[in-house]
């Protein structure tokens, strides 16, 4: 039976449609073996003794934007979690709901997409799981990736609350491209043609900067609520305050004047490609030098540093020499910006 | 800043209403600490040398039915398949969707519901990700499920590629209640209101059954597609004959005459609360004898062999005496099942 051109209801129904879709179109596009399968649950030996594990679910639109996809950032992203922990991408699941109507030629570009970024990043798709629900109650295409991946030995405790006063933060790279990127696709601004989302994997860039900076004390993504959400649950969680040198803090001359001609913040554009590090002030030169030596932190800055005033919150030096709060963000800038 | 009466977008924004929404909300009705945090990525030590890994997203409609609710399955469903690799359920990540309006009180109840079924379950929740969708791209609420199991040591290769000639299946009690529950709760079928979803953990069972039949060769729980799904996999993957007694076949007599009234056969029904095992013949009646005794398998019975004749198909002994194929089911019964 061909697979028709149109996903439909006994896509998901578990039975003969279900197989066909996963081993004609799924599989093929992951790389694998059409008479294998994607397993409900798989069995894995000796992945080490510390394991990271994490889950998003992915719903952005436009699905294919400047720069990215859903595919791209639903591998990426997940990889990207996992880096954060300091872990290695190992594997990954994929969890896809299709709305019946969908355009079988677009999900398996999705899936293709899907598959390229897992060759890229050497992390394996294992497990899976696929829902079909009826017209209308989903857009389109949601996908889930749940990683897991392996702590090397070395690393220590990464997380949001080790942040202390007279450590220095960094970023890798200009700041808000993501969301100006789906922003511009999903309204057709036209004139923003040359800003492309930052998507990518950082777990090599973390790699790298783990090498020079042992250390480091604190690593986050910063993507919905960007910058500004990452630096205020720092300060939060760690109980510093963060002051940051607005000059310091790359953001892309395009990205920049969209920015402000909408008024909005780059502090609180998503990004998908960039890292905020948190380092000890001994380390941070070294960090600096690595990030900047990697492909995707050649734009990578100190932005500012961890204090013991203003406990709990972020404060930017303008270029006027004043203070101003950058507050934790409390609405939605745009909604499914990933 | 009250949490409010309905999910707004900014509730997925990654900010202060998200951050809300998981300490008032999300982290209480899973026992947890609201001034915890459910992490984006989570690091967990020495969890064994064998793992098993699983998806699976939930969309069922409606979200509550008799004997069950899109909490529990999102827990107990997972819980299944780490069950049927024979592993012991450790850990489990919690992915929602959620729809812009959608209110607060229906999404703490579920919640509450899948805090209480990880209780039972003695799975924790260790990592998770809530994003909200504007009105109308996602039909009230979604959850995914990715969990973790560890397979203790004396467990063989249990899949469905392993079943042999003179192997003996059986099935943990009646066939068909959840698929009849939710059809007679989404049609409003009032005169069905005896039929309850069969929606259970299967871990205990499992651990029971493989106990007393330390050689079981497949395990698998028959949820969409039904039992006939299930058997027909485990026929092709074997390159094995299944044959049924049809006599032998455990059916409730109230999803019995529904499933006639409405011209459904109860093989092709979802369940959420049996298991299907494939056993050499001479742990059979060990095996029965355990499901029998635990709670979950008091109706279990042995309902076929495993034969070397008509490989990758499944026939059944009618009442009749005459034999028919149950399909792999091809077409859709009845979409979010699950």
């Amino acid at each position: 039976m061909p697979i028709g051109k149109t996903i439909t209801l006994a896509h998901g129904a578990g039975g003969r449609a279900s197989d066909e879709l996963i081993r004609e179109i799924i599989l093929p596009a992951l790389g694998g073996d059409p008479r294998s399968c994607l397993p409900d649950s798989v069995v894995l030996s000796n992945l080490g003794e510390r394991l990271a594990f994490t889950t998003d679910s992915y719903t952005v639109s436009p699905l294919f934007f400047p720069g990215g996809n859903i595919g791209k950032l639903a591998v990426y992203g997940t990889v990207n979690d996992l880096a954060m922990s300091g872990a290695e991408p190992l594997l990954i699941s994929l969890g896809l709901i299709l709305e019946e109507g969908l355009e079988i030629d677009l999900l398996r570009r999705i899936i293709e997409e899907i598959g390229e970024a897992t060759k890229e990043t050497k992390i394996r798709v294992v497990t899976g799981d696929t829902k079909v629900v009826g017209r209308g109650a989903v857009d389109k295409i949601f996908v889930n990736t749940s990683g897991i991946g392996a702590l090397p030995a070395f690393i220590g405790r990464i997380a949001p609350n080790q942040a202390r006063p007279g450590d220095v933060a960094l970023v890798s790279g200009a700041l808000g491209d993501h969301g100006i990127a789906v922003m511009a696709a999903r309204e057709k601004l036209s004139f923003t043609s040359n800003i492309k989302s930052d998507c990518a994997p950082l777990h090599t860039l973390v790699a790298t900067l783990l090498r020079a900076a042992p250390h480091t004390r604190c690593l986050r993504d910063p993507t919905r609520g960007g910058a500004a959400a990452t630096l205020n649950e720092i300060a939060r969680a760690s109980r510093v305050g963060i002051e940051l040198d607005e000059n310091a803090i790359p953001v892309h001359r395009e990205v920049m004047g969209l920015a402000e001609l909408l008024g909005l913040d780059p502090l609180f554009l998503a990004n998908e490609g960039k890292l905020i590090a948190v380092v000890p002030e001994e380390e941070a030169e070294a960090a600096l030098a690595a990030l900047r030596e990697h492909h995707l932190g050649f734009e990578s800055n100190i932005i500012g540093k961890v204090t013991s005033d203003h406990p709990a919150s972020v404060v930017i030096k303008t270029t006027m020499r004043t203070h101003r709060v950058v507050e934790y963000p409390a609405g939605e800038l745009l909604p499914r910006i990933c």
